[in-house]
């Protein structure tokens, strides 16, 4: 539901994120956060004064959530000034403007802003598909946000590769299909595929969602989980979505 | 049970595969096959006339089970001279020696014995371990069947990658630990990965084999199935499994 609201600009809303009473900003021709954000955000190994870098942060979900993790420092970086404009007010609305930092910036151009070497984690929800691969959208924003007009894979992982610090980790969701793409991206950042959990929207579906994570300069070895259910079969959610849908940081 | 049966020599035993009537000769010091060959002989894409290499073959198990899936040719290369003397004999004992052929060899000299892109499917359930990695069997012939004393990962997907048509297919058993190799490693051989299914014990573990499934020359994408669950909570076997043990071809 739409609220009125002072911070809001027209064609803004204000919505829930429930997990720690946090709410977002988002505007129906910019990209809209789903599951997948979320999924990531709890998906991601979170150490204990761990300073996060988010790469295409959009509206900056991906960046609340971990706050409310307990994350303290978190750099969100978006290509797209006026999705990065929304992250900036959504963090001081949620009065975390002094945990999470707001950068316009292509994350291509990573090594102007950002020091090689300097983080302890960070996340991605990068756009899904090369050009070419289904339908593009009409609005330039949403398509940037869901096709590698802008970054692609390798830009993504590259980024990451040059932030972490030796056994910093870097977590991703993205689609099960390009895995072996990814994996390869990832050895090649010198990120070692270390943990990967598949999605399935219920206990009969294929996954259709892929969380991995690396850590750099770390030996191979990859501990596949067992897939995360999102609906029971009776349609409710699961017990694992539902405890990241409760009013209390996870 | 060990029966007592003229083609035996001292030590050996005659199991039942069960599927087709198949019988097999293992011997009690050698590698005896596990369920994770059974799953990668069912798990293979068969097309109809297809001829096969089985890679590191050990006593003849996926083979005879491709043979029994239709399979009508079938080389079945192993370097341990014993364990292809007991594939040549299960192979003759089950009627199958105008499409089982066993040749003792090392797959790394695969280029001085087999023709380069003359195979549709290649299928391998090669040593999972790196030396360094686990206990090593005491027993040469076991040790060098489950870590990487002889050929390793690089030397099976190789030899996968020069015997294979265009189009052809070559389907693996694997621990999930080595997936990001595995991908990198059938990249680098031009065999794409395309289908990915994870094995769990139960649908509360964690996933502890993989089955691979890559196509040469093919274009980027991969399908990862739903996994396959071997037992059900009430401790039968699930459904998929049960079906592989009836005395039927799949």
């Amino acid at each position: 539901m739409k609220k009125t609201n002072p911070e809001l600009l027209p064609g803004e809303r204000l919505d829930d994120l429930i997990i720690g009473g946090l709410k977002i900003i988002q505007h129906s021709r910019q990209f809209c956060f789903s599951i997948d954000a979320v999924l990531l955000a709890h998906f991601a190994t979170l150490k204990p004064n761990a300073s996060a870098v988010d790469l295409g942060a959009g509206a900056g979900v991906i960046s609340l959530l971990l706050a409310a993790r307990g994350c303290k420092h978190i750099d969100a970086v978006e290509i797209n000034s006026y999705a990065a404009d929304m992250a900036k007010r959504s963090a001081a609305l949620n009065r975390l403007e002094n945990g999470i930092f707001v950068h316009a910036l292509d994350l291509r151009q990573i090594k102007e802003a950002f020091a090689a070497q300097s983080r302890d984690l960070v996340v991605s929800n990068p756009p899904y598909r090369p050009i070419g691969h289904g339908k593009v959208s009409d609005i330039e924003d949403i398509a940037a946000a869901r096709h590698e007009i802008k970054a692609n894979l390798n830009d993504v992982v590259r980024a990451a590769g040059y932030l972490l610090k030796h056994r910093g980790r870097f977590a991703m969701v993205h689609l099960p299909q390009r895995l072996p793409e990814i994996m390869e991206e990832m050895r090649a950042a010198g990120v070692e595929p270390k943990r990967l959990r598949l999605v399935q929207a219920t206990s009969k579906k294929n996954p259709s969602i892929a969380l991995i994570e690396g850590v750099a300069g770390a030996r191979a070895g990859l501990i596949v989980e067992k897939p995360l259910i999102i609906y029971n079969d009776d349609g409710t959610y699961s017990q694992t979505i539902s405890s990241y849908y409760q009013n209390d940081p996870a």
